[in-house]
């Protein structure tokens, strides 16, 4: 037995259970069960979300006929083997945020977030009309994927930190944990830059090993219990602003589909983004506002810190640039946030200060 | 021939022929043919292709066995007939703006848009995690109507007008072109409140019958071309910050779907809610660059004017508050939106600013 059945039978098996379990009378022949690996825990809230929000949908639009078994990370594969996993058909597909696999194309990036990049409309906007899903497939083409986007947690909070920060130079030395290309930024302007598991966070800032910390937004940040450690909040930061979960299928699985299956899989994707959207943005709206009843201080960084973030960030985007995918991508990706971001700044933008300030 | 087999004989027959251009193979036993009337004229940007969208997916979904025949205005039943044929089942669904039904229910303002009320994403996190979707639920239970959300054209432009407006005194017996609530709030600042057809509002505009008018948003405006008319375009409005579009089903005909059916029926609608959103937005931003080029100035109305907005906006509230069903909607959709709006402004809102700010 190859790996691929094996992993396959094991899949079979597991969703029996939970098949079971539906209000579906009983199930036809010729059904089938696709497995997916995460890059999450079992059950972490947003993110384990969006890909069970998927597969529930699925499993109804196709009555069963077409049933995800989603895996939480380590239960097949580790959290950052999923995309080889599913390119090499260990698995059928995956659900994650893209940028974790900058390593097989620094291009993936864009379908997360890029520091001074889309936020998660700007996101949606070039994704379904000014390019973006099209690049994402050109990618896929390159490692025998389909993908599509499946999630999205809205920008990330600039993070909590032991002592305000008040010019670029506080960066200087600051040990700071953030991933990804905004780590490189912050790297830039001297930070001494950590990339610590998830479990390991709040211990580290509770003993000092790290002056400071990102990790997603008031939601899962209250739930870390970073609140407990420090009362130091920035809530905008220049990293993540609109950060995308994309679901990968092995490109043979997908194609294997029937097409009707093929556009469940992805509708359900793109509906998936939208709830998953609201889900972080509604529960963070919640969170905020507890947070700040706990003595949490929300602050913004100043201009000249925002200065240095813009800088550093076009180094890192710079670094990039000999690869000439990642140059389209990343001219395509600017072009429509620039474009679309002025309309939505001088018409939501404008509306939301003025109603903001008049209802107080 | 009761109307309604006559109305079904009808659109099945003009199904026929849309059906045999998919690619899909023959169309099995047990095809079924939704007839879906809509507020718009068949093609017109956006809106109708929002309808057409859901259309488009659900027939995929389900390999041709449900298919959606899409209406234009005065096909079947005129514009605003749609709610009344559906729930009288003279058609199965509507596509459209509830906000064209609160003579119907004037909660249903709701769920389009309302003077200072969400934004698009405001609206979704609303729908989806703070009780929306329920209270959807609610008035379309008293209709006999199953309802989701299924289109937004995102925030509307505050219009066009023959001179700049400096203070609210600058609205009384202004000649003024705006629909729904707004239109009476604009009543309320002694603006003469006309409500004219999309096909005349050019021609008043050009003869001077009215001073102004508000219409969508850059895409629509330029294709109306009112840019010819006049140079002076207020981007942000207060009176539809985010109006959504929505499929309407008569509840009997819902019911009688599979249950796989009547998920795919609401996974599309909700996918088409975030596609057309893009769609809008992404239109708007080439538009906008458009317009500026041709020599469109765009204006910010002053503060003054905006709390006059203010205060009209809710003298209109208030106005309904005494349907406990209408303050029910209200207080629901005005808890959800200061909650969320907090984060988003503290995060997204922030971060956009500094990010334009930086790039210039």
């Amino acid at each position: 037995m190859d790996r691929r059945s094996f992993l396959r039978n094991t899949a079979l098996g597991g969703t029996a259970a939970a098949a079971s379990s539906l209000a579906a009378p009983a199930i036809a022949q010729g059904n089938r069960t696709l497995t997916m690996v995460t890059t999450w825990g079992r059950g972490l809230a947003g993110v384990f979300d969006a890909a069970q929000r998927v597969a529930d949908s699925v499993t109804a639009m196709t009555d069963g006929q077409l049933t995800i078994d989603v895996k939480g990370a380590g239960e097949l594969v580790g959290a950052f083997e999923v995309f080889d996993a599913v390119t090499a058909g260990q698995a059928d597909m995956y659900h994650g945020a893209d940028y974790y696999f900058v390593g097989q194309h620094p291009g993936y990036a864009f379908f997360t977030a890029v520091p001074f990049g889309m936020t998660a409309q700007e996101l949606v906007n070039w994704y379904y009309f000014d390019g973006g899903m099209e690049l994402h497939d050109e990618l896929g083409q390159i490692f025998g994927l389909k993908s599509f986007l499946a999630g999205n947690t809205g920008a990330q909070a600039g993070g909590w930190f032991a002592k305000e920060i008040n010019s670029p130079e506080d960066f200087n030395g600051l040990k700071f944990r953030m991933p990804g290309l905004g780590g490189k930024a912050l790297g830039k302007l001297g930070a001494s830059v950590q990339n610590i598991p998830g479990a390991e966070v709040y211990q580290a800032l509770a003993s000092g090993a790290i002056d400071g910390t990102e990790w997603i937004g008031p939601w899962a940040d209250e739930k870390a219990g970073f609140q407990e450690i420090t009362k130091i909040y920035y809530t905008a930061g220049f990293h993540e602003p609109g950060a995308g979960l994309s679901v990968g299928t092995n490109r043979e699985v997908f194609e294997d589909l029937s097409p009707a299956h093929q556009k469940i899989l992805e509708i359900a994707c793109g509906e998936a983004h939208q709830w998953n959207l609201a889900q972080f943005l509604s529960n963070n709206g919640s969170a905020l506002q507890r947070l700040q009843s706990s003595g949490v201080q929300t602050m913004e960084f100043p201009e000249s810190v925002w200065d240095a973030f813009g800088q550093a960030s076009q180094a890192v985007h710079d670094e990039n640039m000999g690869d000439e995918l990642y140059k389209k991508i990343y001219d395509s990706a600017m072009a429509s946030m620039a474009k679309s971001s002025e309309w939505i700044q001088k018409s939501t933008g404008a509306y939301v200060a003025q109603r903001d300030r008049v209802l107080g």
